[in-house]
């Protein structure tokens, strides 16, 4: 890996505590996590809305108004990390920081009440952590290309990567508040002000753009409060799941414009902190989706800030992580491995014979065995109901390596693996992703169910064919007449399964 | 302990399975349990409604219908358990079996099918393993005499207990089917009918309901299928908050009779496979609480299968299994342990400056120390609204030795330790447990507030005075200042509080 370690680089012990704090132009933010069995547990967070980069004048001054909010939310933080390590915590500081004129009129009182040094970073570097903390998050597939975007107050970093690698980075002079303030004066919004504007920040970004098309990318992903505002207006729009189009951030637009003032915007989901600056966001990534010719965009819940304590960690990123995280909820939940190994194993050899009739992808079949593997975490709270217990978990985890879809596609399979199938079981997987889902859950429900007595046992003779929505599962009849509750089971399966929209045939030959 | 340990009594290891299999008279029962950490997980059950003592004839043969029911139920049975060995499994008949003239020609066929030897218990037996069941699932008081009762479909058990102990155990020869066909042949229900059957059933009881008054009890509780649904039956009424009343069999039972007819009972949550013999249920439980003068019973999850479980264990009961269940728990979810020592300390400090004033009481102690014990378990989960996820495994969790009731206190203590309190958070707490479930809260709240930095260090005053709802902090002035994020912390508190019914005064001198 080339992604360079920090001379800070630490090796923590089980419980201890390592602290991110990102000094952001928009907000500041502090996230402690603790070292549980070898992964890193975030147990506490803190965030105030500071707003540094409304203070920051022409000249690279600082308002002191703005200047007193900071220092008395550092003497918070820092109290908040008085009782960690200093060599296992990171400050970092970014846009407003940098383009103060004289920055230690400000960082000296900082650091004093904070109680800790302050790193400013550097455009690049930040664009280097984000993109750290988003591949830590949200692994990588082998050899894809990936579009990273983080929206801050005062700037926008840009970056492409492949793996743990960034290829380009670029941070561009335009954020949310910075764009506000410039654009919209005085808080009025309208077509011709947001056109002109478009305009504007489009030209800068030419400089860069098609060094970045011609790079290309398989994957877009936002981070940042501007993305994860957005993203919740789409799905509260209902005009995406939760992903950021390029139509529904048009329609946006066009009820930013409809309110005629910042003071009147009247958006679903958008919280009273975030609307003073909202419309500086959109504007910012509407310009971005059509510089860079984006068609769609995942939000990421990870950030600068956790990119700071992986790097703390000296992390480049060796194993796929979903697996790592897979086996730390099994080891976590007392899973029974050797049940959990029966059943991928078995999900596995049926889903070989049907893959190529139902177009499932060897992504598909990671996810399946993983399914396998966490079927029964659920166990851990309740035998009544631990499908609904398991995937309450996954769904709501943290899980290191997954993105929320992945944890959607888990939680779905361990939600239906056993007993019938309710309607909203799949409501959060995306529709292109819905056919594979629903198919994989098959495969799971009948390898959970011919393992019910925990055997190794198989029967003989077990053949699995698809077509189209129909499923036939031809079994020894001998065999079955020998095992009654396996029969039982069986019979009541295709009613369980129509649930799935799938037409279970057993066939006894 | 005098509790006999069977012959049986096995070691198991961790990963082992045991199995106990439970042919009651209306239904048939397996769960099947794996040892993790040195308690027992359910990992399966199954059910089957096999009405057995519907095959009962007066002469005590076994309709031949039932006969063919029970053994293909059986054939099913055996093949969950043919992988256990036979040493870990107890298989346990009750009152139709007992009742049949020639037991062998059923038991015979029945223990081929299944595979296993059956044991066929008394009715005492079967009190004394019931009680062992309730009394693992919830853990008796110090010197509190408990009443259990188990309405069979053929048996009642009553049991008077102290400890794991049971004092006296009667087995009465009414249950919910027998008291069904014998008293409302035809499916007529009419209040003359009614009358005189539970004149009749009250005589059979008359013989040890004097002995059974005399010893007397501190609490009643009811187990088996009858309890379950007559308690559901109470909520979705809104009677109760899920015991059993006079107050509620009385208007139970009226709303029986006004549908004249087996077949036209609508009562709220009662399934299609309950409503056939609730009838004789609701009847058998009405003569009870009248010839025993029972005011008020709880409901159990526990059941005979569960004693037998643990029977074959060998269990007598040593350490209070709540403190067991709360380490497990820890461990489970790999809370920090300094920080739950540091949380409790803290919260019983506070809470003996105002149990008096607030009338709290040693056990209100002993859950608030649990609760601060546990209040991070849902940081396994993730760090967003972990007060969320670490109620939801509280209130879903089969955790040995506390009852319903003491899981939703633990987790609406859990649920409101943080943040802004729901007004949901203490719907699930019976009224007389209210207050001081609030009053708890509170305490826990503040004990957290003041740990939030992870260390031991603590105001060097810190005193708490309560009067009815008013609460007052008195806090070291200088040492606040000192520690802004606390002083920020307890400024947002007293508005948070007031979610408690709570005022909070903070006062630094």
């Amino acid at each position: 890996m080339t992604s360079r370690l920090p001379d800070t680089a630490i090796t923590p012990r089980d419980g201890d505590l390592l602290a991110a704090v990102d000094l952001g132009s928009n907000s500041f933010h502090i996230v402690v996590a603790q070292c549980v069995l070898g992964q890193l547990r975030v147990v506490d967070r803190l965030r105030e809305t500071v707003r540094m980069a409304e203070g920051l004048n022409a000249l690279g001054g600082l308002a002191p108004a703005v200047r007193e909010r900071a220092l008395a939310s550092l003497s918070r933080f820092g109290q908040r990390i008085a009782n960690i390590p200093p060599r296992h915590v990171r400050v970092v500081a970014t846009n407003t920081v940098r383009q103060l004129r004289s920055p230690d009129s400000f960082l000296v009182p900082a650091e004093a009440a904070l109680g800790h040094t302050i790193d400013v970073i550097s455009g690049r570097e930040e664009a280097r952590l984000v993109y750290l903390g988003v591949a830590h998050e949200q692994p990588p597939q082998e050899g894809q290309k990936r579009l990273v975007i983080d929206i801050g107050g005062g700037s926008t970093e840009c970056i492409i990567g492949r793996g743990f690698e960034p290829l380009e980075r670029e941070s561009l002079q335009v954020g949310c508040i910075a764009s506000t303030r410039r654009f919209f004066d005085g808080g009025k919004l309208s077509r011709k002000r947001w056109n002109s504007a478009l305009t504007e920040i489009s030209a800068q970004m030419q400089q860069f753009a098609a060094t970045y098309r011609q790079l290309g990318w398989d994957e877009a992903i936002g981070t940042s409060g501007t993305h994860k505002a957005i993203g919740n207006i789409c799905v509260a729009m209902k005009l995406t799941k939760g992903s950021i189009t390029a139509e529904a951030i048009a329609q946006i637009r066009d009820r930013l414009l409809q309110a005629e003032s910042i003071g009147s915007i009247d958006l679903p989901s958008l919280s009273d902190d975030r609307r003073p600056i909202i419309a500086g966001g959109v504007l910012v990534l509407e310009a971005l989706f059509a510089t860079l010719g984006i068609d769609r965009l995942q939000v990421s819940k990870a950030a600068l800030r956790e990119g700071v304590l992986y790097d703390l960690l000296g992390r480049g990123g060796a194993d796929d992580p979903r697996d790592v995280s897979v086996s730390a909820l099994m080891h976590r939940y007392g899973v029974d491995p050797a049940q959990a190994q029966r059943v991928s194993h078995t999900a596995l050899l049926l889903f070989d014979q049907v893959a190529s009739a139902w177009q499932l992808t060897s992504d598909d079949r990671a996810m399946l065995s993983r399914a396998a593997c966490v079927h029964e975490i659920g166990l851990a709270i309740a035998h009544s109901g631990y499908h609904t217990h398991g995937a309450y978990v996954l769904a709501n985890s943290d899980i290191v390596g997954f993105s929320q879809q992945g944890q959607r596609f888990l939680a779905a399979l361990v939600r239906t693996h056993r007993r019938s199938i309710p309607k909203s079981a799949f409501e959060a997987i995306p529709d292109r992703l819905l056919a594979n889902a629903r198919r994989s859950a098959a495969l799971l429900r009948l390898a959970v169910l011919l393992h019910r007595a925990r055997g190794d046992e198989l029967p003989p003779m077990l053949q699995l064919k698809a077509k189209d929505d129909l499923l036939t599962l031809r079994i020894d009849k001998r065999w079955l007449q020998g095992h009654p509750l396996l029969r039982a089971d069986l019979e009541s399966e295709p009613d369980d399964m129509l649930g799935l929209g799938i037409q279970l045939r057993i066939s006894t030959g």
